[in-house]
C-alpha cells in the first residue's frame, strides 16, 4: 500500500463532467489499495471571474480581501469533488487551507508555507477516507486566509506530499510529461522518462511551463518524487526526482527557450569602481529583475555593459538607465526586444567537457550569431536574434541527439 | 455614538454597482459617528448557481460538503464590500463565520447558533474599522463550516447584534417595512411604525415574508431592536421591539393571509380513546406539519375531524389518512386545497373583548363562510374559501381601522 498525493489543475476540474472523470481516476487509485490525498485548483475560468469582480470594484484591492475572494475558487472544487466521490460510494472529506492547517507566513497573495498539520489527514486516511485539499490557499496562523500566488496548487501538492512523506506526488496536467523541448516547435521532441530536480528547475526558469519553480524547489528540499502526467490517459509521464547515475550519462536532457526577455546596452561606460552599483541598484529598487549581465573588456578607460530584463519592463528600465547614463557620462543606451534565449540543460555536462563548444558550433554552422552567453554547472544559455529561435532549438535538439530513442543515449 | 448592525440581503448586493451603493450607505452611517458592523448575504443568484452545481454532481449531496460549497457565496460578498469601502478610504475588514467565530451546533445546512466571539470585532471597532461579516454561515467549533439554512443571514445579523449589545439591528430589504397587510392586495395598507416581537412572529408564521421567524425569536430572547427598512431610500421603516403601552392601545396591528394550506376531513370517526394519536402520529412520522385541528361534537358515537396541512403535502397526507380511516372504520376522507387562512394579529386584543366577534361579523356581512377558527392570545385565524381571500383581507383591514392614519388609533 502506497500513499499517493494527486494534484489536478483547473482544466482537469473545469466542469462537473471533468470533475467526474477526476473522481473516477481517484477511485481507481484508491481501489488499487493506495491511500489517496488529492489537491485541486479552482475550476478553469473561476479565478479569472473572481479577479474580474475585484477589478470592477477597485484597481488596488487589499491583498487580505483579495485572498478571501479568490480562495473561494478552490473551495467550490473540493466540495463538488468530495460530493462526487461520496455519490460513488467512497468516503471523502474536503479540507480548506485553514482546516488542514496549511500554515504560511503573513504575506498575502504570495505567501510561503511554514508548517503543515498532518493529524487530521492521517486520521481520515486510517479510516479509509479519501482526503480532498484546496490547493493554492493557506492560513497565516492568526485565522486569516492567505494564498500562495498563481500556480500555487503545485506547491500545495508537493508540500502536502512532503509533510505526509508520500510515496509519490502525481501532478496531472494537459501534457504527457516533460519534453526534451517544446513539441509544438520540434515534432521530434521526446518525453523524458526521468529528470533531476536541478534540471527541472533550470527548465522551468528557462521557460518550460509544466511545473512551478517553487514546487520543484520544495520537492528537492524534501526529496519528494514528482510524477508529471496527463489527466487524459493512463500512460506514465515524467518522474522528477533525485539525480541518479542514469541521468549523468546523458549530456543534455533538454533544450529550452524564452522569448520574454529584452536586451539593454550602455555603451562607453567610464571604467570606474562603483559604476555597476550605480546602474543596477535603481533597477532593483524598481523591482526589475536583471537576468544575464555581460561587461566587455575595457578599451581606453571605457567599457560596454549589456544585460537582459523581462520584456514588459524594458521601457521602464531604459528610462531609468538613460538617467543613470547621463549622470555617469556614458555615451548612450540601446535596447533590443527582438531577442530570444536558447538554453541546453543537463546534469551530465558537469563531468563532460566540450558541451558548450558543440552548442556554439551547431549554431554557427547555421549562421546564427550569438549575442550573449551565460553558463552554470548544468546549463548553457545563448541570446540570439528572435527570428532564429525555432531554428536554434531544432539544431540544438538534433546536435545533442535528443530526437533519438532514449535507450541509445545510455551507451 | 451608537453601535449599529446592518444587514443587506442578496438583492441589495446583487452587482458591483449595488455593492457600491451599500458601501455608500455604510460610510454615511459611519461618518455620522457610529460604530458599524455589517452582515451580508451572497450576491443574488449566486447561491442558486452553487446549488445547481451540486445538483449536477448528485441529488443527495453530503450536508457537510454542501455547506463548504454554498458558504463561498457570502465569502465573495464580504471581500468585495470590504475592498469597496477600502477604496473609498475607510478601514474595513471581512470576517467569515469561522473567523468571528460564530459557533453553531454540528447540524449542517440548518445549524443553530450557540456562541459568538466578540473580541475580534470589538478590537476592530475600537480602531475605527468597519466590520463586514458573512451571514448565513458559522463553524461547529471543530473547524467545520456550517450554514444556518435559507434566510439565515437575518438570524446572523440579530445574533451579532445581541452578542455586541448593539443599539439597533437594521435589516435592509426591498420593501419599506412591515405593513398592516399585503399592499399588493390592499392599496390602503399602511406601514407600521413599531410592532412587538410576538406580533411579528405571528405575522411571519402567518405568511408575511419580511423577516425570518428565527431572527425574530432571537431578537425577542435578547431584546434586540430590529429596524426593517428599505435599501432604496432613507425613510424610516418598521421597528420590531419589546411591547410597549402604545402597542397595547391598538386592537389589531395587521391582517395576514396564507394560501399555502389545504384542509383534510375524516368523517364518521368512531369516538374512542386513542383515535387522535392513530391519526396524527403517522403524519408526523412522515414529516407533515399539521396546523389547525378541529374536532366536532360527537353525534351518536361518531365525530368529524378536520385539520390543515401545507398544500404541497396534501396528496401524501390523504394517502396516509385513507389507510388510517379504513383501519379505524371511519366513514371517509375528504380534502380541499381551495382554502385560505385569514388572520388578525394584535397584542391589544389580550385586554379587549369582542375582537373575534367583530371579525366574524365583518366576514359574515360579506357572505363569507368561516370553515374553521383558531385563536391564540394575540391572533384569530379563520379558514375561508380561497376565492374570498382578497375580499376577506380588505374587509378586515377596514373593519379594524387599519387604513386610518396611525395617530388616530391612539385615542
Amino acid at each position: 500500500m502506497a500513499l499517493v498525493v494527486q494534484k489536478y489543475g483547473g482544466t482537469s476540474v473545469g466542469s462537473v463532467e471533468r470533475i467526474r472523470n477526476v473522481a473516477n481516476r481517484i477511485a481507481k487509485t484508491f481501489d488499487a489499495g493506495n491511500e489517496v490525498v488529492v489537491i485541486v485548483s479552482a475550476m478553469s475560468g473561476e479565478t479569472n471571474r473572481l479577479v474580474a469582480l475585484a477589478a470592477e470594484v477597485t484597481e488596488t484591492p487589499s491583498e487580505r480581501e483579495y485572498d478571501v475572494l479568490v480562495s473561494t475558487g478552490e473551495q467550490v472544487t473540493i466540495a463538488l469533488l468530495s460530493m462526487c466521490l461520496q455519490s460513488m460510494g467512497y468516503n471523502a472529506r474536503s479540507y480548506l487551507g485553514s482546516q488542514i492547517p496549511m500554515v504560511t507566513d503573513k504575506v498575502h497573495a504570495r505567501a510561503r508555507i511554514k508548517r503543515i498539520g498532518d493529524e487530521n489527514i492521517r486520521e481520515d486516511l486510517e479510516n479509509g477516507t479519501i482526503v480532498i485539499v484546496a490547493g493554492f490557499q493557506g492560513t497565516d496562523g492568526e485565522g486569516n486566509i492567505t494564498t500562495l500566488g498563481r500556480g500555487g496548487s503545485d506547491t500545495s501538492a508537493v508540500a502536502v506530499a512532503a509533510a505526509m512523506k508520500a510515496d509519490v506526488c502525481e501532478i496531472y496536467t494537459d501534457v504527457d510529461g516533460v519534453y526534451t523541448t517544446d513539441p509544438r516547435m520540434v515534432p521530434e521532441a521526446r518525453k523524458i522518462e526521468k529528470i533531476s530536480y536541478d534540471e527541472m528547475l533550470e527548465m522551468a526558469s528557462l521557460g518550460a511551463k509544466v511545473l512551478q519553480i517553487r514546487s520543484v524547489e520544495f520537492a528537492k528540499k524534501y526529496n519528494v518524487v514528482i510524477h508529471v502526467r496527463s489527466s487524459f490517459h493512463d500512460k506514465p509521464g515524467t518522474l522528477v526526482m533525485k539525480e541518479d547515475q542514469d541521468m549523468e550519462t546523458v549530456l543534455v536532457s533538454g533544450v529550452a527557450y524564452n522569448k520574454d526577455e529584452a536586451k539593454i546596452s550602455i555603451v562607453g561606460v567610464p571604467d570606474q569602481p562603483g559604476i555597476s552599483a550605480q546602474i543596477f541598484t535603481p533597477l532593483s529598487d524598481n523591482d526589475i529583475t536583471v537576468d544575464m549581465i555581460i561587461q566587455n573588456i575595457s578599451h581606453q578607460g571605457a567599457t560596454d555593459l549589456t544585460f537582459t530584463v523581462p520584456k514588459g519592463d524594458c521601457k521602464k528600465a531604459v528610462g531609468i538607465i538613460e538617467k543613470v547614463a547621463e549622470k555617469i557620462k556614458a555615451r548612450g543606451v540601446r535596447s533590443d526586444t527582438e531577442i530570444s534565449k536558447v538554453s541546453i540543460i543537463g546534469v551530465g555536462m558537469r563531468s563532460h567537457a566540450g558541451v558548450a563548444s558543440t552548442m556554439f558550433e551547431a549554431l554557427s554552422e547555421e549562421g546564427i550569431n550569438i549575442q550573449m552567453i551565460s553558463t552554470s554547472e548544468i546549463k548553457v544559455s545563448c541570446i540570439v536574434d528572435a527570428k532564429y529561435t525555432e531554428l536554434a532549438v531544432r539544431v540544438l535538439h538534433n546536435a545533442f541527439g535528443l530526437d533519438l530513442p532514449e535507450i541509445e543515449e545510455k551507451f
